[in-house]
């Protein structure tokens, strides 16, 4: 498959591109796919190859890759104002009506929003809001912050060091002071004989510990996805935020919802607090927020957040902290009307819609012997491979399972994830039930063929 | 000025928005400005006022703020294909084409390219490609970073940590293992009888002794923009890279040039480490790499970084750092034409045909008795207020001289940058001589105002 021919796009990729998550010897093995345009939700490459992108991107293109509203909304935007910024106190009104949108669509009665263009920076953003805060507050020694095991915060080096991965060990990450709690993923860590219920309160026990162990007045946040994504679609274990969240009340502890993923309906809500049913005291806001069409993150910080920082800020008469494309007036515009799409055009109704069936194909496919578990919500899933499903024995990392199903999907014009043991999938939000009968088609085939390989 | 009615803009701005970089009092006294559009280097507010921006938004947008034949390359590709990653070894059309021309139009004989969606990010990026790297060759400890007093690198707690100035107090920054050098200023911070050349070998001897001190062989990189920014224009002392650089390559540190303003045109050649007349081993890029008009940053490696960090990546089989917008298809085809916008359609020519007339304007001013020097090369350009000429006594602080210059410009229609005691000038490659005519004789009437109200 790899066209190695010099002038290919393939060579061309490779010559000048330092890749980033991507696995190396795949793509000397089967050649980089380089994509020109999109239809709905397929992908096309220059070879003229077709692809389903289960993955809507990542995760973030959820109304295919050609919608006419939010072209139109970024051309439009284009030929009005192309580009300014936010700093002295100057923006654009589309920047003024997006943050009055997010305020008015979050679980918040009032707040205020901070702009970057990314998860990451938001997330990194949140910790040196923290951190100010505290400092400001008379306490600065708050400065620890805690996540979990298998969360995905971002790649700078601060989101890193909050993400939970091994790989970040590469870097000599997590930095001091960022502090990994347990994952509450129920099926794979739970204890022999451990209920559900117990197992959420051994997580709940586990936080107390490490408050005690650790000191209230050194901790400045606890950051959570409500659903961790690329940790593999790890819904929490029932009862979950609703333990946690009073101990972290209790003292005084920020928490800070990460929506990069769940935001805008992925969980069948528009946030994924909501699914879970806790009010948290900010959000972290990106990829749905523009529809990936725009590199765009965002701080929502609920009102007490909003009232402290605004009060430290004011004490020393600026917030010293701001990216140059903070609040770009093209982003906002688009961000507008992707809320509009995802909102009140009939996407998220289509999660709904399309919800039972999705978990259905999930569910008919984890009934194969080699599949210990399928977990997911709203549009978001994920089928876990196993060597022996009784004992949940995994398969040998050398066998590179998931990758090799992700290939055979790919093999059949079909985009899914592997991540770690299992196989993610995400939709965009504007797929059929047609659509997704060719992807939960393709997907077991691809199963089928490589289990078979391997078992 | 400030319309304080509850739908006034201006009242929607302060409602929602959390502000950055932004003095509060300003904001209270004189209202936000509310932005709809522009037309060449004009910018205009919901009042209709018409503002000509001296500082091109931030530095960036250097075509204007409607240039037709981006708006058509941010068009025609919204059209085409809205956005993908660059994850799994799949990617656009438009980003292998992209890592092609910056390969091409940079220093280096050959090179790769990685995406980020800003500067901070880049800056983030290549420290951690540093960490990476030194790790994998068996030198983990060599993790300590060089930048210098005054440099700006971005917001993110790491390039934050590089930024040297004092506002990231606090946050609790610089994080341990970030190291400030002097900043090399001469007319600042040049010693009593000290030549220039005397003043370089000083700086040369001082990254001797902190090298010495430190040992080489904790010591990542040394990170420096060629001509320091938001530093205040700090053009080097004459010599200082020639000086500098040796010393670098002795003990194996790297030298990452931050082009996040010089790059592309600014200094009045294509990259600012050309106007200093030094290869640097990596360059950073963002701002005028898409004109403004998309969020992008991109970290290009020379050839030596190239072949170390991929073979380093080739070891693990994967490089795990990436940004879910990085080398988005619509950045990649606005950052193709405004590279060719800029280096092959006029504008880098205007640089270097308004240079002596700016300079002249410049150098008029700096005449004025309560300006103690004005700097600055290319279209960037700084006037340093003094309370006394002959000592360089710089004014009271609690005078707030270089903010009230600020706002007396934007009274007449004009934007500005106070920037600590000076106002920076960095206009737009677009810029023709009577709207250059029209900035100095607004910039000179506020200066003239101002210090007779202060002097």
């Amino acid at each position: 498959m790899n066209d190695a021919s010099p002038n290919s796009w393939e060579a061309r990729a490779d010559a000048a591109t330092f890749y980033g998550f991507t696995d190396l010897p795949s793509v000397r093995e089967r050649g980089a796919v380089v994509l020109t345009h999109g239809e709905g939700p397929y992908v096309y490459d220059v070879q003229g190859r077709e692809y389903l992108d289960a993955n809507s991107g990542l995760w973030n293109m959820v109304a295919g890759f050609d919608h006419p509203g939010l072209i139109k909304a970024a051309q439009d935007q284009y030929a009005r104002f192309p580009g300014y910024h936010a700093f002295f106190g100057r923006l654009s009104d589309q920047t003024v009506m997006l943050s009055e949108k997010l305020v008015e669509v979050s679980p918040f009665e009032s707040g205020k929003v901070f702009y970057t263009n990314s998860g990451s920076e938001a997330n990194d953003t949140v910790v040196k809001m923290l951190w100010f805060l505290w400092a400001a507050e008379g306490q600065p020694q708050r400065r620890k912050i805690l996540t979990r095991v298998n969360a995905y915060h971002g790649v700078t080096a601060v989101s890193a060091s909050m993400t939970g991965k091994p790989y970040n060990g590469v870097f000599g990450l997590p930095l001091p002071g960022f502090i990994h709690l347990s994952c509450p993923h129920y099926w794979k860590n739970g204890a022999e004989g451990e209920t559900e219920e117990q197992f959420t309160q051994r997580m709940a026990q586990e936080l107390e510990e490490v408050i005690a162990r650790e000191g209230a007045d050194t901790i400045a946040g606890f950051v959570a996805e409500p659903v961790m994504g690329a940790g593999g679609v790890i819904v929490p274990s029932e009862g979950y935020f609703q333990a946690i969240q009073p101990i972290l009340r209790k003292h005084g502890i920020p928490l800070i919802s990460d929506e990069v993923i769940c935001g805008f309906g992925r969980t069948g809500n528009t946030w994924g607090c909501e699914t879970y049913g806790f009010t948290p005291d900010a959000i972290i806001s990106s990829k749905n927020l523009t529809a990936g069409f725009f590199p765009m993150g965002a701080v929502i910080l609920g009102p007490e957040l909003t009232d402290r920082l605004q009060r430290a800020s004011e004490a020393i008469e600026e917030f010293p902290h701001g990216f140059t494309a903070s609040g770009h007036p093209v982003g906002c515009a688009i961000a507008l009307k992707a809320i509009d799409v995802v909102m009140n055009e009939g996407l998220a109704d289509n999660v709904k819609r399309l919800t039972p069936k999705f978990q259905a194909g999930m569910a008919k496919l984890a009934e194969h012997p080699n599949i210990g578990e399928w977990r997911g919500v709203g549009l978001m899933g994920a089928l876990e491979a196993v060597a022996d499903k009784a004992t949940k024995r995994p398969f040998d990392g050398k066998l590179s399972v998931s990758e090799r199903i992700a290939n055979a999907c790919t093999d059949q014009g079909l985009i899914c994830r592997p991540l770690g043991q299992s196989i993610v999938l995400a939709p965009p939000f504007i797929m059929t039930e047609d659509q997704m009968d060719e992807m939960f088609t393709k997907l077991g085939r691809a199963l089928d063929q490589v289990f078979a390989e391997v078992a």
